[in-house]
């Protein structure tokens, strides 16, 4: 496994892969990996002939006011993790490479889909997602790549950006890795102290009280929301961004609960603002 | 010479073109081509192996008050020139396959770039320009894309998007085509009757008058616009939309007249707007 910094080299890289022929992965992280992201490179380690993890903490999808300088990262582990995993190259650019001075061209996603959940309490933050994938697909150029289902958000703009910008990579979003209390697995969880730690298995059970009263017949998202907000009004140390309930096709609000359905939240766990969902 | 108007096949003609090992240029066009066309088309085909003209009047680059539904087509007229230059394929989609229904995401240029010239007065322009040639690159990826110099601001910024988006396309910039007079060769010259035809050759000598003042050693930016402003004024059918010196680079306004300059401008000839410029 070879670390790649450049790039110029990770393109040269990469075109030499598909001149022979051979299919070309990229499971694009911001590094301090954890069993989520092992589960998307092992699929992708399956589905290809050669595999590329990006570890990029991209500075472009953080607010002013967020973690971008406290975001954790371990080069040393993520090295290792990628190389037990069958891992071909790490790209591991640094944020001038791909942001030069002269740095101004974005790309600006789906309003509809950036203007709720996440979007709301992190302006810009998907246009910042939505720009540095853009650059990695069009240096990488891999026929697949890979996302966790719990950024939904983020894998359902994703999707709607690679066909609007007919970049003709086929994105594979993969199924949430979580703790055994339930907690999905996220860097973010490092931040957690251990009464936090606790606290944070609220999301899930939240989501699960809310899928139990849907399976009971509720059809009304309202009443749902009620359910799961209060539960998680119940834990002290939790203070809600939002929850939602989306039309998982249109990401608009519904009233009814009916056909493809996302639940979604956002939480704060002392300082810590953790997120979760499912999809029904 | 083939005209193909899907996306799938024209991405799959580029593909087997780069897989022979052929070099591919890509000449993007709204159509009713003329001389100006005529001299990128000729310069793409001389320096590369297959050659793909695009003609596709892209409606998000207009303005809603603008001239999208009468803007001049003629694709047989366009065919006849494109197969005696010796073009491969034209690429003409419709405008529901460059965009369908849920279309929402966009290429958002450079604002310093966009922000003065032509971006104040065609608000969205350069986004729909930069949108739509990302797309095109995506889909045929082509080893390089000529434009006419005389749309300079567009190719300052489809350039500065290129390098921020690492679109791996080499841009070149073609010299402005002219009609005996001096006008610079436009589809939009069609929409002038004889006496705005005649009035229209002020752009071009207003221009030259500025650029005499600097040969003669005028270095102030002000007193050079004055010039080439009072020139057209004397034009009763000319009305300035705008007239500026820049520098090329940067794209900002300069007082003083030295290093890489652009003096650009927009003038309407009764309902039609044109443009020139000069790099000096």
């Amino acid at each position: 496994m070879e670390i790649i910094t450049s790039i110029e080299q990770i393109r040269e890289i990469s075109e030499n892969i598909r001149k022979n022929g051979q299919s070309l992965a990229m499971v694009p992280t911001m590094g301090c990996l954890h069993e989520g992201h092992k589960s998307l490179i092992d699929k992708a380690r399956k589905e290809n002939d050669k595999l590329i993890v990006s570890i990029f903490v991209n500075p472009m999808q953080f607010g002013p006011d967020e973690d971008y300088d406290n975001y954790p990262r371990d080069l040393e582990a993520d090295s290792k993790l990628c190389q037990n995993a069958g891992v071909d190259y790490i790209f591991h650019p640094k944020a001038d490479e791909m942001y030069p001075n002269s740095f101004s061209t974005y790309v600006e996603p789906c309003k509809q889909m950036t203007d709720i959940l996440c979007g709301i309490s992190r302006p810009g933050h998907f246009r910042g997602v939505c720009t540095v994938l853009a650059k990695f697909f069009s240096i990488i150029r891999p026929n697949r790549a890979y996302f966790g289902q719990k950024d939904a958000q983020q894998l359902a703009i994703v999707k709607r950006m690679v066909k609007d910008l007919n970049l003709n990579v086929e994105i594979t979003g993969c199924p949430i890795i979580r703790e055994e209390d339930g907690l999905a697995k996220s860097s973010r969880n490092l931040y957690l102290n251990e009464d936090e730690r606790k606290a944070a298995s609220i999301l899930r059970k939240s989501i699960l009280l809310g899928l139990k009263e849907i399976d009971a017949g509720q059809k009304s998202s309202q009443k749902v929301l009620d359910t799961i907000k209060s539960n998680i009004e119940k834990e002290k140390l939790a203070k809600i961004d939002y929850v939602e309930i989306l039309d998982f096709d249109t990401f608009e609000r519904v009233d009814d609960i009916q056909g493809n359905i996302l639940i979604a939240l956002a939480v704060y766990i002392g300082k810590t603002r953790l997120i979760d969902n499912i999809v029904i």
